[in-house]
C-alpha cells in the first residue's frame, strides 16, 4: 500500500470511529480511559525497554542533553502519564451540553448542544508523554484522534499506541478512535494535510517551522500556536519590592516553555532605582540579560551577566535563562513595543495604578493579559481546564489554553410543531 | 505597482484599521454605520447609474435571468439595505462582552474577554448587496474588512464602496476599516489568501469551486459554507396533513437558496399514503420530482412532474423547483442516507415519536437538525441573532449562522497581586 493509500486507510477508520465516539456515553469513554490506563501502566516494562531504544539511537545521533530529557521515560515519568489520564477520565464530558436554550416568538424551541469536533490530527515533536495526553483529551471528548509523532521517539510511540489499543480493545470504543501514523516519512504529513474529507482540525506542536509548513499544506483548518515571546512592563507606580519576584518567577521557574518571559519593559521613571536589583536577584539563578541602550547605559556589564541587545534579540523566544531588558518612556511606548514584538501568547503589566491597568488590558490583544501576575499562569491546569491540548495563538475558534471544551463543536437543534417560515 | 503589493498595501491599512476599531466605543461604530447608510441613500443616484452599467455588460454576455435579477439594484432594493444597514447599526455590539468570570481558589481574576477577530476578508460573487451587508456586519463587530467581489458586480461595488468610504470619512473610525480590492484578477484572490499576516479570516461565498480553491490555497483559516443538500424524514407517525405544509415550505418558499430542501424521505409504512398527495399539492407550485425506485413503483409519471431519479440526483443542491424522493425501510435507513449524502447544513424529521426525535436529533450531526419544522429557518435573523454574514457548514470556530458574535474571538484576562506559579 502507498503512503497516501495507508493515511486515507487511517482516516477513514478514524471517521468511522469518530460516529461512534458521537453517540458514546460519558461512562463508556470514562470507562475506556481508565482501561487505557491500566494497560499503559501494565506494560510499563515494555515501553520503558522500547523508549530506551530511542534513547540509544537519539545518543548516537549526538542529541542535545535538553533534548534527550524530553525524550526520556522512566517509571516516575510514566507513572505521571497514567495518573493524568486518570485525572482527565475523571473530568466532566463536554459532549451534549447544552450551551444555549431559547423559545423564539414563535414558538421554535432553539438551542445549541455541544458535540465533538469529529477527526483531530496531531502533529508533534520528541516528547512521548505527548501521544498519551492527546490520545486522553481527544477520547474524553469523543474525538477520535490521528497522532503523527517525531521520528525521535517512534519506537516509544509504537509502544505506547500498542498499549492504548490493547486497553481500547478491552473497552466499548473502537480501537480506531486513537491511531498513530507508524512511519515517519515526511511525506505522509503532507498526505494527512489534504485529507480534510475526513479530518475536522489539525494541531501542529512544534517549532515555527512546522507551523509554517501546515498553515501553507493543509487544506484542513490548523491551529497554531505554543509559541511565545512574552512580554512584562513595570510601570513606574509598581510595587517595585513584589515585581521582582514576578518577573523571576516569570523567567525561571521553567525557562523551556512558552510561557515564560522573554522581555521586560521598564518605565524610565524608575529604570535606574529597579534595574540594578532586578539584575542582582536573576542573576543569582544564573539569568544573563540583552540590554537595550538605555538599559545597558544604567547597567554595564554588572559582572558580565549584561551585554547590549542585538537587533534580533527582542524578536527572540529564549526558552533559555535569558532576558531582554528595555526602558521605555511611558506606557504608550511600553504597548507600542509588545505590538511589534509579541506573538500574542501572553504579556502583562505590574502597576499600582488602575486606569493604566484597564488601558493595557483593552489595547493589548494577546491570548493572555496580565495585570500583576507572573505570565506563567498561561495554562490549561491553572486557568482551570482541566487540561490542554495546546495554547493557541491563532484568533479563530480558540484562543490561549485549550481544554476538553475546545475540542467541540456545536450543532442547532430546532423543535417545532410543523413551523412553516412566512 | 503590482498586484502583490497592491494587495499587501490594503491589508496594512485594514490591519492599522483594526488596532482603531478594536479600542472604538461602541458609539462611535454605531454612529458610523449610520453615516455610512445616510450616505448610500444620498449617493442613490450615481449607485443605481454604476448598476446600470453592469445590467449592460451582464445582458450582453447573456447571462442567465436568474443572475442578471440577483445583480440588479432599483430604488427599493436600495432603499431595503440601507434599512438593514440601519438594523444591524443598532444590535448590541460584541465586542468588549466578559464571557465568563471566576476567581481562581489563589485569588487570580480570571475572565475571557470577546475582542474582534481583526481583520476580515471576504470573497463573492454576484449580488451587490453582499458588499453593504458584510460592511455592515465587519464594521458593527469592530473588524475591518477587504471585499473582493465579482467582475460582474464591480462598477456596482466600486460605487457602493466609494459611498461606504465617503460616508465613513465623516465618521470617527477610518476609511480603510472597509475597503475593496478595485480589481477582478484571479490573481489578487490567490494574494489575499497568502496574507495571514494580516487576515484573520477568510470567508468565501459562492460555489464549491471557490470553497475549494480557498481550502486549497489559503495560509488563513478559511470558514466554508453556504452549499446545503437539506432533507426532511417523514416518519411513520408523522401527522401526514401537517408534514405536506412544512415539505412545501422548506421546497417551494425560496427555492434557491441553501436552506430549502432537495431531499424527502419517506417512511415504507406510510408511502402509499402519503406520496400522491405531497406530490399533487408541490406540483402546482410547480415543482419536478426525482423518485427512487419504491419511490416511482407507487408514483408513476404522475402528469409528467415525476421521473426516476439518476445516480447523482440525490448528491445535487437543486436551488429550484426540483425535489428528490426517496422511500425508506426506517428512521436508521433515514440516517444512514443522510450521513451519505447531506452537506451537513440542515436536516430534519418529521415525527409524533419522541424516542426517534430524540435519537435523530443525537445521531445526525448536521450545522442545524430539526424536528417538526421547515428547513428554512437556518438563517442568522431567524435564530435571532439579528443578521448574518454566512452559514458555515465546517466545524470549527462556527456552524450555522454566523452573526455579530462569531465574529469574535476572545482574551483571557487575568488580574492578580503579584501572584507568582507555585
Amino acid at each position: 500500500m502507498d503512503s497516501f493509500h495507508y493515511i486515507e486507510q487511517l482516516c477513514l477508520q478514524a471517521k468511522q470511529a469518530s460516529r461512534f465516539l458521537a453517540q458514546a456515553s460519558s461512562n463508556e469513554k470514562k470507562h475506556a480511559l481508565q482501561l487505557v490506563a491500566d494497560q499503559i501502566w501494565k506494560e510499563k516494562d515494555l515501553i520503558l525497554e522500547a523508549n530506551s531504544k530511542d534513547m540509544a539511537i537519539a545518543k548516537t545521533n549526538g542529541i542535545s542533553p535538553a533534548m534527550l530529557d524530553r525524550l526520556m521515560l522512566n517509571e516516575t515519568r510514566l507513572s505521571g502519564m497514567v495518573h493524568d489520564l486518570r485525572h482527565v477520565a475523571d473530568l466532566p464530558d463536554p459532549a451534549g451540553q447544552t450551551i444555549s436554550d431559547q423559545v423564539l416568538p414563535n414558538g421554535l424551541h432553539l438551542r445549541r448542544q455541544r458535540v465533538p469536533l469529529g477527526v483531530l490530527a496531531v502533529i508533534y515533536e520528541a516528547r512521548p508523554n505527548v501521544t498519551v495526553d492527546v490520545a486522553g483529551l481527544s477520547l474524553k471528548s469523543g474525538n477520535s484522534v490521528i497522532l503523527r509523532g517525531g521520528s525521535e521517539t517512534i519506537e516509544s510511540n509504537l509502544a505506547l499506541i500498542a498499549s492504548i489499543q490493547r486497553g481500547l480493545a478491552l473497552s466499548a470504543i473502537p480501537v480506531e478512535a486513537i491511531q498513530l501514523v507508524s512511519s515517519t516519512d515526511r511525506g505522509m504529513v503532507l498526505d494527512l494535510l489534504h485529507m480534510d474529507r475526513y479530518i475536522d482540525m489539525v494541531i501542529p506542536r512544534g517549532g515555527a517551522g512546522l507551523h509554517d509548513f501546515c498553515r501553507s499544506n493543509s487544506r484542513i483548518p490548523v491551529i497554531t500556536g505554543g509559541i511565545g515571546i512574552c512580554h512584562l512592563f513595570v510601570d513606574e507606580s509598581a510595587n517595585l519590592e513584589k515585581a521582582i519576584p514576578v518577573i523571576r518567577n516569570a523567567k525561571v521557574q521553567r525557562p523551556t516553555v512558552c510561557n515564560a518571559l522573554d522581555t521586560a519593559l521598564v518605565h524610565q521613571s524608575i529604570a535606574a532605582a529597579f534595574l540594578p536589583s532586578l539584575v542582582d536577584v536573576l542573576a543569582k539563578d544564573g539569568v544573563t540579560f540583552k540590554a537595550d541602550e538605555t538599559a545597558w547605559n544604567i547597567l554595564g556589564p554588572r559582572g558580565g551577566v549584561v551585554s547590549p541587545a542585538g537587533p534580533l534579540d527582542f524578536d527572540t523566544e529564549w526558552l533559555s535563562l535569558v532576558l531582554g531588558i528595555k526602558v521605555v518612556g511611558n506606557m504608550d511606548e511600553a504597548i507600542e513595543h509588545i505590538s511589534l514584538h509579541t506573538t500574542a501568547h501572553s504579556d502583562g503589566i505590574l502597576t499600582e495604578n488602575a486606569e493604566h491597568a484597564a488601558r493595557f488590558v483593552q489595547t493589548v490583544d494577546s491570548a493572555a493579559v496580565y495585570v500583576n501576575a507572573s505570565t506563567r499562569f498561561t495554562d490549561g491546569g491553572q486557568f482551570g481546564l482541566g487540561a490542554e491540548i495546546a495554547i493557541s495563538t491563532q484568533r479563530l475558534h480558540a484562543r490561549g489554553p485549550m481544554g476538553l471544551e475546545e475540542l467541540t463543536t456545536y450543532k442547532w437543534v430546532v423543535e417545532g410543531d410543523y413551523h412553516v417560515r412566512p
